[in-house]
């Protein structure tokens, strides 16, 4: 074997595509082996706490399942998806005020595999998506993938900033650039926490459709609010230019891997065919449960239950952070599953998880969730899975290295700590 | 809106990548509508006979895997897969000879996304994929999409031939053409039924290696033999040059739709990531629910059930071809679920298929297995899901159509029909 067709490592490594290049290990994928050892209390992973769903009701959906259509679970469906399930969904998603037709909803496995379909089928190599700043780290690894770049529009407590959207969108224009979509998640974003305000929602539509910008609107935690329901959908105030993506790894269980994709006609077609060409069909089984499961459980109590233990989540997270590092920012979350917090000018957070891990607490450092190397002193902390007594803890030894930190910055100085 | 935007089909018109127009509506799709009809025998699309599978083999797998490890069933898992379902994966692939390591070995959704991502991986437009022909049109599909160009090898009852394969690669690297892998279906191949023979693998091997070409073996159909085991896989005969894909859609179920790729260290790495990026991780309550069927039930017994129903019926479909079809050729398949049928010259199965389906049978048309539009006077007969008695039904229907159409060319002639 020559030696340019390959190395003792790897003997294909002339032989991949070019996308190939375009995948690397996440950051938070690394913390995933970190955060298996019991003794660390992980604020990192998404994962929510599907515990507090009662086995029974799934006991329920598998028998009534098996029962009257055991041989069609188990076999090949449709490309689109299950069509009661679709029915169902349809039902879902008129608790956020859309209206659809099962002929535009597409099942897919989990709603990345939605996300990941339709950036294949809008991304050429340079285009621009706009996201949030900061966005949903999955979402940019695949935007990465696609090779696109992605243009962070500044996002604050209320969400996007139309004036930014617009800025952006005229910068990048003049300088020929070709935006694709805009992509965001407009309820208790990950990781930012925020909600997209609703006076708004209109006006982040209005500048999209007059520059014809197609948007991906990415919503698995919606209906997890805390107190007050979410304002309505984007995709309910303009049916041809928004793509509505939902789940229900965050309502139900993310085991099954089924979410959703509601899309205009025509990019309906092309995400079926899409879906075909990527795995044939989604699994019968998965979304037939799931569709058994709505129709033989109180499912809306269900989400009720969650709700009140993100809650109660939500409250130790903030709490503990109000008594151990009452100085740092953090955002406010209506629902969902996480805090972003600002750590003092010149705390690294990537640079500080290894010290974190050392005190036996993991969180997911800022830079994950951009495209840009920019959120070097953000950090994401997810409290819907440990136990309040945990998140508390966890918090506490996190305040312990973030002190550490900055008295070290306090007392010799950097050039951050100086600003 | 301007008119170079988009129409009124499709606002987004302009929006598209350019791979999105590589999707298209395959013939085989076009079909499943067709074959819902419960009048329709349908001999077209490649379901296994599920109801061969009892149920409480199911049931008890679901039981165990709820009272054992109910949340982590419902839970995100590794981008890898479940770990004890990599191990019996490892013991299930040594009944065809083959060693692997759990770490090598990677869940899929499906070993259609298996070969998906790979196909990411590997495919830059314009590289050559070589394949049997004819060839899996789901593959082809998958290949096209990637905007490869595939070059079909001559294949005969024996398989792929070496002497045309070596032909094939001096010819397309003399024309300075890039090839990335052959593609093959080494047991029972799907359209055609035929095995590679055992003399012809390490030759196929041999030549591959020599021209530092990566081989993707395919195998969902290896268990399914009806008398004796076939030949050991390739895999077993090569680590480094080897992909393996395996699948348990055939021998249990394709609703839970898991596959599984073994591969060599540098692209196992590689392939998890483009999981991570595309789906975050495959299923774990389908995983779950198959390592505990393989734990709990005798399914080496099922897999023995599914070749007595599936040789019954390829008897029932090579009995009723001798007996209304004695003039035409058909291949005679040791395993699987195909039988490849040459028409008679100037017959041209797709042009027919519509006749067919007026006389209430249908079939695969043979240009779906070309990517290259060859293929118009064979067809594909699947014999998995009908019963026997349907099957003959079926092959009966089918003579009327061939017949009819036989006749019309002696009458009338065509050019074809000359020959």
């Amino acid at each position: 074997m020559s030696a340019n067709l390959g190395n003792n490592l790897d003997p294909w490594l002339s032989a991949y595509a070019e996308r190939a290049h375009t995948l690397s290990v996440s950051e938070v994928r690394a913390l995933f082996a970190v955060v298996s050892r019991p003794e660390v209390v992980s604020l990192a992973g998404g994962m929510p706490y599907v515990s507090a769903l009662p086995k029974e009701l799934l006991e329920k959906s598998y028998t009534s399942l098996m029962a009257k259509k055991g041989d069609l679970a188990i076999q090949y469906g449709g490309g689109q998806g299950d069509l009661t399930l679709r029915d169902q969904v349809r039902e879902l998603m008129a608790l956020e005020g859309i209206r659809s037709s099962v002929e535009d909803i597409v099942m897919t496995t989990g709603s990345q595999h939605g996300l990941e379909l339709l950036s294949g089928l809008f991304i050429d190599e340079g285009d621009v998506v706009l996201a949030e700043g900061p966005s949903y780290v999955g979402a940019l690894g695949i935007f990465r993938h696609y090779q696109a770049h992605v243009e962070h529009v500044y996002t604050d407590q209320d969400g996007m900033s139309p004036e930014a959207l617009e800025e952006s969108i005229s910068r990048l224009k003049e300088a020929g650039r070709t935006i694709k979509f805009l992509y965001l998640v407009p309820n208790f974003a990950n990781p930012s926490g925020v909600t997209l305000a609703a006076e708004r929602r209109p006006k982040i539509l209005e500048i999209c459709r007059k520059n014809h910008i197609l948007v991906l609107e990415d919503n698995p935690y919606g209906l997890l609010y805390f107190d007050k329901p979410v304002p309505d959908a984007l995709r309910s105030m303009d049916e041809d230019g928004v793509i509505y993506l939902g789940s229900f790894s965050k309502i139900l269980a993310p085991g099954f891997r089924v979410g959703y994709v509601l899309a205009p006609p025509a990019i309906r077609d092309k995400l079926v065919l899409a879906q075909e060409s990527a795995i044939l069909c989604p699994s019968s089984f998965s979304q037939m449960m799931i569709s058994e499961y709505l129709l033989n459980s109180d499912w809306q109590a269900q989400i009720d239950t969650f709700r009140g233990v993100y809650r109660e989540r939500k409250d130790a997270a903030l709490g503990a952070m109000r008594e151990f590092l009452p100085k740092l920012h953090t955002t406010q979350p209506d629902g969902g599953f996480y805090l972003w917090v600002t750590l003092p000018d010149g705390v690294d957070s990537k640079a500080m998880l290894p010290l974190a891990v050392k005190e036996l607490v993991a969180y997911t450092p800022g830079t994950a969730f951009y495209g840009d190397g920019t959120g070097q002193n953000k950090l994401r902390i997810c409290y819907s899975y440990p136990t309040p007594e945990r998140i508390r803890l966890g918090i506490q030894r996190l305040a312990t290295v973030i002190n550490l930190q900055t008295e070290l910055l306090d007392t010799f100085g950097t050039k951050g700590a100086a600003n």
